[in-house]
């Protein structure tokens, strides 16, 4: 049984309480909040679960193994360095922090403690997600040529982070999951029309070191809900719609084939076209956070590292670093350190 | 009666000819293409119609005013600047030329010779495109914080554009028409997937002088066809999808306010959201190539320019060189030549 | 403070008691069910809230002053006759009971012990369905031509009741709450495909005194959820569709008008079709049930009869019952008695 | 060659000419139509086809084999057997016939003159059709459990037919082609809220032998259009939407299956849920007009029976006929005539 302390219950810590409750193989001790009126909800739904408004009564708290952060990105890596300083197994929001050398840092100390860093790289551990890698990974879909997710909505203005690092983080993390290469730059473009506040419509464009290519359209400012991801590869495409109850990933059968030969036609370049079938496979519908909270305790009672270990952390984090750079230069393109991007 | 020559009976010119056939004010006179198989079709169709494969038997008939030019790109210039020099109307695909030297030589001509010059950006004449000009004009929206389009299908490959000036173009010619102010400054990223094929994937970001901010998704290997665009103001937004065939555009009474007053989150600005009814107007079925042959026959009898005159044409080509160029420096952002983009 | 025993913890009965826990004008004392394993997740979520098998507990507790009941239907009238016999105001679960009889037997019980009782038409208490009322009721939609409903997914097969039963009865309240006039026969059709089961998919058309005309497609068997309801009207039409997250209610301003004069077709009447725009007006998305738990509070407090009362519950039984009856004799229309359809 | 006369250029006749004369083996001889202006537009588009006001002088033509007949209903079956009595084969507008006596009629003369007596039963060419009873002939679906139609659109109103001899006649021949088994009875309900009109609204159930079943939602005033089928089986389920321009046929592995065993719960049956991956096949976008078209002109050829010859329409004519008949006494069953519903 490890037992948890959860910092931050405010959008998402609740999610994260509720799946650690509900894990056979998880307790949560402690719960802490700035906010007394969120501790007063914790009281009313989980009576026997403690709580404080210093999350230090959870670092110093000896029957706590593990913390869980919740928290605004500001404040994740001195958290999550405190925590593991205290000894605890981490379990940290993305993104994991808001440079790449605080992610860095956060590696190191967990390393030389050996504890577990993880960072709550949701859409790894959905149904969807997980299946698209399969689907890469087997094959089906050929040499990949795109990435291209739109993810919009009218959505909260966060004030310590922008749009980029609020939304186009979650496609970060699952490209760094289900693609078979490394980014290489980043060129991004962006503004915000709010005044005083970060960009809130964004575009990011991820070169790869072939002809992959990965593009994210971000904005707070929409009027209707998107996530919707194509990917193109050689053999099949893939739409994966997150909005769609029952058809989420479609496989279509279809792409191009370009021909040897003369050119019979002084308009067109003999690239004929493949359409045939199109498929929703099955896809497992458990409740990514439970998945996540189960595979956060297997890697803390057997060592191994987790899936969304601090180096993916670290690798989405410097794509968001470079991409925010970049963005501020009108899309100039931004090269990634090859080192950010290594792989445990 | 203006009487027609149609120079190119491929994809487009069909439509073109049947537009000119069915106008009260206007006759076909002619028809050519390269290809014998295209010129029989069009006899079968039309028996009372011309046909060549000389195009130059268009520009020296004595009984044709006009001609319309649906051939590949690359030809638009040198075949719009000929029937010009024969002293014909021009009305010319989009877009209008390769380069904007050769769009400002064709307006220079047309203008020495009083000649009608006119491109055929098609949306411009659509029901859907002019009722959002419209609901711009009179202010529901508000200030215009973006437009952002996604226009993807599995494509045909042009062998001498890439999918910037294949695709692009559409929404070029629309900002053109529906924006307020002018761009300034281009950044785009691309990559092409078919050796020795051009660019068939890209992204645009077009720039303002304001935060209005452009942005242009166009991919010729998406499984899906997707044209959708989202328009957002201060006031209202816009959902145009060509596609649906009842409700292509959607207004939104939805936005953000900023309030004034102390912070009393730490997490959220003092942002908030309105979120009324959603309505979709009745727009004008039209075919748009009607209204627009007809605009073509007007101006031509009452000498007045047309609403996508040869400068429009310019400016769309503009940006599309800029785009192209910004493409091939990985995103960094080309500077638009403001004499290009003035209104006529 | 109105103390609440709720007698049924299965597949409704966690969401009645959420909302009676979360109300700040209910408090839930006691949960009954047959089940042990039901009441040790109740026991987990609510620590202080009293468990037991035995339903009898809950009508003979001293501090317990209404009963919520959400059984399987043949149990609805027995428990909720001895609630009320107990002396406890009752809240029933849809349908209210199995006959008609039943249904006039319990508001006799309750109006002779001036009890409140209510049936839980969960739909009534939905922002959708109360604006769907306002329009009607302010005469927006004209006459009401039809009640057009499709109401079909891969459903639970229930033992003792039928589709009918079990779907219908969704659309059957929402039109009691709806409709301006009353109905005056039905007629259905339905088969069975599971052996030993009740009739799994059926088709209800329900006649009234007027050319309002309703119809019910239900079905367990569907490969896909639909929840749309068309309704026609003399000046608009709504679209109903409640599986749309954003726009649940379209309101078109289309129809027909019917012309005078000399017939100038031998193909067609003189019907000229009006089409005009179409909105989405915003609707309250608060949870039904909360405002359901709350007007049962109410209702107690005030002693005035509910919206869903049991002169609701018989209406809606009396045309389930009359439904059931056509069926069996292939859609024979079957008239309903006028005293049951009486409003109190 | 065949060389065709074409009966009525109204709103059908256009798409008849247009496909007859694009075949390489029919020729279009003569058109007529009572409206001047009609054989004006048939003039213009193709100037060596002869028109007339006149219809004998198609009958009368000594260099026309074949009559194509797209009228108003009722005068379908007087200019068939007139057309037949000339020594013409005929292809005739669907519903066949107002009666099945008629249709009767029109079977035995033209067996009689060893004439081809085709029906234009439309939906039966379509690729989505083909595919439908192609999966059904292959045993995909398993037992067939029900075909559910919703046909629904703001309308024309007929004068001389109603809704359902209108929209429901195109499931009716859908059914006829694709179902393995025979009707016995129907059950109908419908109304009319245009005062002189016929019902423009009806609901049809159609009963068979085994437990399959069949019902038809058409209605000529709805807000929105709706072509939506969904075929039910005992392995696998069929969505067919003709709306949707990629996906017409979706195939969903999906069902029920009835386990053995005790009752191990009061609520429930025994019944489980298989739900696997969903697949849409492709389908042949070849005009199904065009299909129908070569189809008519080889069973002149060849002199076999048509797909939908002159039984089929029969059939089809008799369903329509025990419908409306239905419909007069709100929904009682009419049974069907064993000798009507006989395949060739």
């Amino acid at each position: 049984m490890i037992r948890i302390g959860v910092i931050g219950y405010g959008y998402w810590g609740p999610n994260l309480v509720r799946n650690f409750v509900e894990s056979p193989d998880t307790r949560v001790v402690m719960v802490s909040d700035l906010k007394q009126d969120r501790l007063d909800l914790v009281q009313r739904r989980y009576p026997g679960v403690e709580v404080t408004t210093d999350f230090q009564e959870i670092l110093n708290h000896p029957n706590i193994d593990a913390v869980a952060i919740s928290t605004p990105v500001s404040t994740h890596f001195p958290l999550a360095l405190q925590a593991l300083q205290s000894g605890k197994h981490v379990l940290v929001e993305k993104p994991m922090t808001t440079t790449s050398e605080d992610a860095l840092r956060l590696i190191d100390e967990a390393e030389r403690r050996k504890l577990i860093l993880m960072v709550d790289h949701t859409f790894v551990y959905t149904g969807a997600v997980r299946k698209i890698r399969e689907l890469i990974d087997k094959g089906s879909l050929g040499d990949i040529y795109y990435y291209d997710s739109t993810r919009v909505n009218l959505g909260l203005f966060q004030s310590d982070v922008d749009v980029i690092w609020d939304l186009a983080v979650h496609d970060l993390s699952i490209m760094d999951y289900i693609l078979p290469s490394s980014p290489v730059a980043v060129s991004a473009t962006g503004v915000g029309h709010v005044t005083g506040a970060t960009e809130n419509i964004a575009y990011v464009t991820v070169f790869y070191d072939n002809s992959l290519i990965a593009h994210l359209n971000v904005n707070w400012l929409s009027p209707v809900k998107i996530r919707r991801t194509l990917i193109g590869g050689s053999k099949q495409m893939i739409v994966y719609d997150d909005i769609e109850s029952s058809e989420k990933i479609k496989v279509y059968d279809k792409g191009v084939t370009v021909k040897n030969g003369s050119d019979e036609s002084r308009y067109k370049l003999l690239v004929s076209y493949r359409s045939g079938d199109i498929y929703s496979p099955q896809i497992d519908v458990t409740e990514a956070l439970r998945i996540e909270a189960q595979h956060f305790a297997d890697c803390i009672k057997t060592g191994k590292a987790p899936i969304t270990d601090g180096h993916a952390g670290l690798r989405v984090v410097s794509v968001l670093e470079a991409a925010t750079k970049s963005m501020k230069q009108q899309g100039r393109a931004v090269q990634l350190k090859a080192q950010n991007l290594a792989v445990a």
